[in-house]
């Protein structure tokens, strides 16, 4: 049986229940088929020592991509864990915020893979991502609310 | 001609100018021969859905310590910028700090790359990172004052 | 000025050069805007201990999609070197051939990253890699004759 | 129970059985008690346009090293799959052979990882790889004779 896919209603109130997304300000765009397209927006304390987003958001809001895709496609109903991110860093980020888009593009028994896309506010290209996730099966860690 | 190595007191003073670091508690605890370890303390607000600290902290504090590493070895007179990250996932951290230890394995003339052991307060292996930064040549973007 | 880039044909001579990808069969199948498409026929000396394709096989091509695509793009006028290989494996390849389509997402001024989707005969997908090439401005190592 | 780990001329042996492992050469010298070292005598059919050895073959026996640290390390009972490999190269290798030496860092329940450097004939730091191998608890597609 198709698992259903969470709504962006309920995929933005679980979001909300992530502590350090939710001190990042992070915000679900959009669903897609494949996807979600998530973003945070640029304050001055997420910045390095050359004034611009530091890589340690990116890495953040593109592991945040594939989770919240994977969260989304077993309609909540199933927890996972990363087991490893990938990220290359094209260009730097000083204003506005920073997009993920993410896509699954597999979905296995025990691993499901992401790629995101990074990008600006003004839609260039900063950065790419890949990121797995082991499929938990045992008694899940988490219990999410109704 | 070898650069001077910063003293631990010059790179905590540095760690202190990053935003993003200074938001997430980061510490230098320790200089090496060939790299760094620095540490977050673990806060209530740095947690994932699950209840344990988020990977995005995980990957800051990766990025960070091949950084600074690399700061560190071109004597504050170098900028870099992250190129590639990635870090594999071990265990969950839950109490404590996140401790990362990194070791620089390549300074070429345009890149460098570090390994990153990461651990939990116990000294347990928490995961493991690689990251390539890309040296600066061109009029740096950072002035440190010193 | 723009490189123009290098037809199907040229770039299918310049792969019969490469020692490697000559005794693997690595033929170059077609050429798109952004990348390649090439493929290796599967061999029975391709295969590991359980019976199917070695995933050395599928990092070569991976490797060899990108850097081809980065030859192209060029006009085969620099010479480049992969700094960094990433690949995941989703499914094990027995039969027929291994594809890989390279899509370079990044041409910078020292990097190139190029995305791949490997594929199996029946296009099934059974890997994804990312892999950054460095640029080499110096006096080439290589010499392409026309 | 612990399981014993597999002595070297077994292992040797097992590797025979490799179709892609012998069609390179591939040779394990050495057990250590967290992983092995493996080398390939570099071939002129190994090469690339640049005339030194392709990438290609360096991931081949970064990805090998891993794995067969982990037959070794379940005394060949357990069938395992790649699922995620990462080589960061640092120099060329154009004669002699490339060694491998792998150290399991992490074996789990479903996942192990290993961390492998790649040196030249002299012993220099050649490379760089990190890769993560599923371990497979269904009836292994796998028989290996004793």
């Amino acid at each position: 049986m198709k698992q259903e896919k969470l709504p962006l209603a309920r995929l933005r109130q679980l979001s909300e229940h992530m502590p350090f997304n939710r001190s990042l300000g992070l915000r679900v765009a959009k669903t897609h088929e494949d996807g979600v397209t998530i973003e945070i927006p640029i304050r001055d304390d997420m910045r390095n020592l050359a004034g611009v987003l530091h890589g340690g958001v990116s890495a953040t809001i593109a592991d945040a991509a594939v989770g919240i895709a994977v969260l989304r496609h077993f309609g909540g109903e199933r927890a996972c864990t990363t087991v490893d991110l990938k990220i290359n860093y094209f260009r730097p980020i000083s204003e506005g915020k920073v997009v993920a888009r993410s896509k699954l593009i597999r979905v296995g028994n025990h691993l499901a893979v992401g790629t995101v896309e990074l990008k600006d506010a003004a839609g260039n290209l900063a950065g790419f991502a890949t990121a797995t996730y082991m499929l938990l099966e045992w008694p899940a860690r988490i219990k999410i609310k109704k």
